[in-house]
């Protein structure tokens, strides 16, 4: 290993090896990618996938001048490992580590931080423009999976992209799956043209293109007459791309550094907007991911040589819980479905995919037309689960306003990965979905304490609610603390864990769990807090809330949500709107973006483990003393 | 007028009548739309487009049995009076009166409510997948315009549809324009196919469909060969629908009744996603629309004759006021450039449009999009400022956060129609956006109390502030009220309009109006309110809201916007968070959707007027009186 890698600082350095070193580069950087994350965990089988697409780019482009805008990012290593960070790769995803995508903080070379699927064709454009306005001039491109494309936001952008002449490259990385299969009519269209017979003269089209003059109108004369009388590869298999705007190139091999590199130099001399189709294997290089990469796209830490993960737990997580649960309750009530957004695996619906194939939606990566469907499908009759993380289920805000709410079907949300996330950091953190969604008319919110409760508030939102229901619980293992606080759920009654005096500490969901121990610390200090579990965010019990404020109770909210907007503002909503004095303190993370970390880490730093909510009682009744 | 329409009551109705007495009954509708519409406003361009689809799409369904979701649905005018609702036409738009939009609460023929763009194929789709899965037999159509198949939402759900075998039905009404004229990539697609040479060769290929055997497996077959051999219509024009999945007939001639009812009665026994391809005109039949169809699109009541708007005011509305002022300050910063979603004219871009054409960006209705490029274009240094209507801003959420405030960039929304907008109804109430925006980190979100601060305060947000800043104003014409009231903007800080005691006033923007009668009626009463233009919602004026405290005063806060999540909610959180007590009533909108009405009656109603703000301040003081 003390090779290539180890002289490469930055993209120029690159520009100084011969096309025979990038090929031996690509291997060191592969058992790079490999030795690095088998330690610290991550995204593995799209990072193998990009090994030659990314040197290949990052020697065509000059960082940070030219700008590359990774869609979704977790594709981002091997670019950092190439523009000065592989020392630092052993923090990967830890706190103050280095990050898994891309972040400009982090790096000049990450051009613009994504996290998020399908916004690199916007951003680039964006970016070309401002070169445009400014008078400037540099390489703008974005590099999207085909998964990714599927995505609204996607074709928003190659629409208006295509229609101007804006200098802009998009390469496509067809890997042909997103997290989970890639579905729908664009994949069936990219199957098309990685299958046409084409594919053999790629070379020979770009030698074509190469012997094009390469300057503005000319340029554009010339290649329509190669489009007309030999009706190349640029029109003929990129038909869909073609009728959007864009000159279509591909499919490419994207383990062929030459070709990428010959293809790559000669699209950025090209003027508009430009799609380079690249054929990629997800895994490459590593046996096991190549054969199984849905298991290497997010990983811990594993061993090489078996490809087994260290330390895998046996306890399952609430996406399991919750799979479970639901096909259980789909085998007595045929009227439900289950809808993922390419996340069957991700939300615990494999299973239900399984036994039921036909009352099984993988909408792809298109979360908004998820939550509209949902709609569509209720407002007939049937009872759509909707298993969604709670960052992703951001981008069907509206479709929750104007599609579910105003209608008030009866769609259930099933909100994965609510609250903090830990390594995925800033764009994952699911710390808002309680802001977002507990102002909207007609919503019942829901947390469960642990696993149980998210089984019988999933049967309760299915066979006892008539309305839309989100359900959100966290990522990780699910709980099975407070085995004995069983009541039976009640329509916007909380649960009382324990009965005490001058403090009421109220729960959101899972942290029900930290403010137990909390309360046990309080206990040896000689307090005796009332401790509920709220179960119900809205509407609120407000029987309980009546009651709390009468008794003079310092209360305090806790929450995994941030504080604006979130569970503790609903409860201070409801006494300013009852005309309540009540002494209310919120605990929540704070107005700014969350960094990475596990989530126990994030929970001390922000006082939200039992010690911190201890302190924070101890603060407030010291202050109060009375 | 006594004629055909008169007779019709349902769509069973229509059944009975013969082809030219349909042709009769289109005439009648039109001058019923005519005569209607212009003394109540409404949407007149669009429905006057539709007349001879509509009939023909009723003529053919079974209401409610079969099922037709309207895209936006401002067109449905047409079937409204032609389901029993002609009667009631005078009432529409108005305080209790029938919607402008689809709403099954007022009739189970409207199968969905719509009011958004782009919602109607995933609807349809979700409502026919609904029907396979309970056994049940009725058709399904979606009626989407050119303008809406430019969203996200659209494409997600024809990827979807298109790889599946259900049977659906999408007609696409080309009218060549959404609210403002059409662009895109998809929209030049249409073009083509719109020039098509095939275009006169419709009735041949529905006649060739007419002779296939319409069962199952052996149809497609027969089809298959259709377009194999003859290169029908069906493959070579709408290739790009075709490629996504779905089979495509047309372009048909919207205004030619006899036609559309043999292409859409044969359409509607073929197997899987058909999509059919309407030319329609905006403004048919009515000379002053179809020339201007877009100042026909949306009216207040109007003179029939010379298509003159009746009682316009001469005053600017706030987007005037904010289209005026941004090219004032475009002229003299070159960074900065204005972005719209299809809604140059609604939100007073015209004018810069006109003025700096390479630095206006009409993204199409593409809200997502439209957020995405604008940080794409902050990220480089250009500053853009995106005019859009608070309520479709909505779906532009995940964006807001993932995009543009995670980055924190420097980009300005100016968020129109922020508040109740009036006849328009629920969908349209702009609403939430304060509840959406002021819990993202990093944002600034400001309301002005008049026309002069929307001013003051949008040079602020572009030329003084650097990271995202969101601008809230109403819809209506722009308040010259307190002409004296000119303090200098200062971040984070309100404007005291008169300092007074016990009570203090806090009004978001243009509620400052209503706060200062109602002051003016406490005082006639005794009391002396302190009143506050709160013009920062995000950050808060924490030093005037302590002292306000300290002072022991009762604090309302009144905003247009519903009390969840809002500006009183923050106010709560703040003294919450200080540990300051604060007796705080905040009065808003409650939690549902706000009807349609005028703004002035849903304030009324909602106790947000003079009156209102006054009753809730003396009550107040009688229940605590001191």
């Amino acid at each position: 290993m003390s090779g290539l890698l180890d002289q490469i600082q930055s993209t120029e350095d690159l520009k100084r090896l011969k096309k025979q070193e990038l090929i031996r580069l690509s291997r060191e950087v592969r058992q790079f990618l490999l030795r690095s994350v088998s330690k610290t965990g991550g995204h593995l089988a799209s990072n193998l996938g990009v090994v030659e697409l990314t040197i290949a780019l990052e020697y065509c482009f000059h960082l940070p001048q030219d700008k590359i805008v990774w869609d979704v990012g977790h594709q981002s290593y091997v670019h950092k490992i190439l523009t000065g960070r592989k020392e630092r790769f052993d923090s990967l995803r830890q706190l103050d580590g280095i990050s898994g995508f891309p972040k400009p903080k982090e790096s000049p070379c990450d051009a613009f931080a994504t996290g998020h699927s399908s916004t690199s064709i916007s951003v680039a454009f964006g970016m070309a423009k401002a070169r445009d306005l400014l008078g400037e001039n540099y390489a703008v491109a974005a590099v999207i999976g085909d998964g990714s494309m599927t995505g609204g936001l996607a074709y928003e952008a190659m629409n208006h992209a295509g229609r101007e002449n804006t200098n802009l490259m998009v390469i496509l990385n067809d890997n042909q799956m997103s997290i989970d299969t890639n579905v729908g009519a664009m994949s069936k269209h990219l199957n098309h043209l990685r299958i046409s017979e084409r594919y053999q003269s790629v070379k020979e089209s770009v030698r074509q293109l190469s012997k094009v003059p390469v300057i503005g109108k000319p340029t554009v004369q010339v290649l329509e007459k190669v489009k007309d009388s030999a009706k190349s590869i640029l029109l003929e298999s990129g038909v869909l791309f073609e009728e959007m705007g864009f000159r279509y190139i591909g499919p490419i091999d994207g383990h062929d550094i030459e070709t990428l590199i010959e293809v790559i130099s000669q699209a950025k001399k090209l003027k508009g907007p430009v799609l380079i189709h690249v054929k990629t294997v997800k895994g490459k290089g590593y046996p096991p991911a190549e054969q199984r990469p849905w298991d290497f796209h997010g990983v811990s830490a594993f061993d090489i040589k078996t490809g087994k993960t260290l330390h895998k737990s046996d306890k399952p997580d609430y996406s399991a819980v919750f799979g479970r649960k639901l096909v259980s309750l789909a085998e007595k009530n045929e009227k439900i479905v289950a809808i993922t957004a390419a996340m069957a695996g991700g939300t615990g619906l494999s299973l239900f995919q399984k036994k039921f194939p036909s009352r099984f939606f993988d909408v792809a990566i298109a979360e908004q037309h998820g939550v509209t469907f949902a709609a569509g499908l209720a407002s007939q009759g049937v009872i759509p689960v909707f298993a969604v993380y709670s960052t992703f289920l951001q981008r069907g805000y509206d479709q929750l306003v104007h599609d579910v709410c105003l209608s008030n079907l009866h769609v259930v949300f099933a909100i994965d990965r609510a609250g903090v996330v830990g390594a995925d950091g800033e764009t994952h953190q699911g710390v808002f979905d309680l802001s977002y969604l507990s102002h909207l008319p007609n919503m019942t919110v829901l947390s469960p304490k642990n696993a149980w409760e998210l089984e019988e508030m999933l049967a309760y939102a299915v066979e006892k609610c008539s309305g839309p229901v989100a359900l959100r619980y966290p990522r990780g293992v699910a709980s099975e603390a407070f085995p004995l606080a069983k009541a039976a759920l009640e329509y916007g009654k909380a649960e009382v864990i324990c009965h005490g005096e001058k403090v009421a500490l109220l729960a959101e969901g899972h942290m029900l769990e930290a403010v137990e121990k909390a309360a046990e610390l309080l206990r040896e200090d000689g307090f005796l807090p009332t401790v509920v579990n709220m179960r119900f965010i809205k509407p609120l019990d407000t029987t309980l809330l009546r009651h709390l404020a009468q008794e003079n109770m310092k209360i305090f909210t806790i929450e995994d949500n941030v504080r604006a907007g979130g569970f503790g503002a609903k409860v201070l909503e409801y006494y300013a709107d009852a005309g309540l004095f009540a002494d209310v303190t919120n605990l929540a993370f704070p107005d700014h973006f969350i960094e990475q970390g596990t989530q126990a880490q994030l929970f001390s730093r922000y006082g939200l483990d039992a010690e911190g909510i201890f302190c924070s009682v101890k603060k407030k009744m010291g202050d109060t003393h009375d």
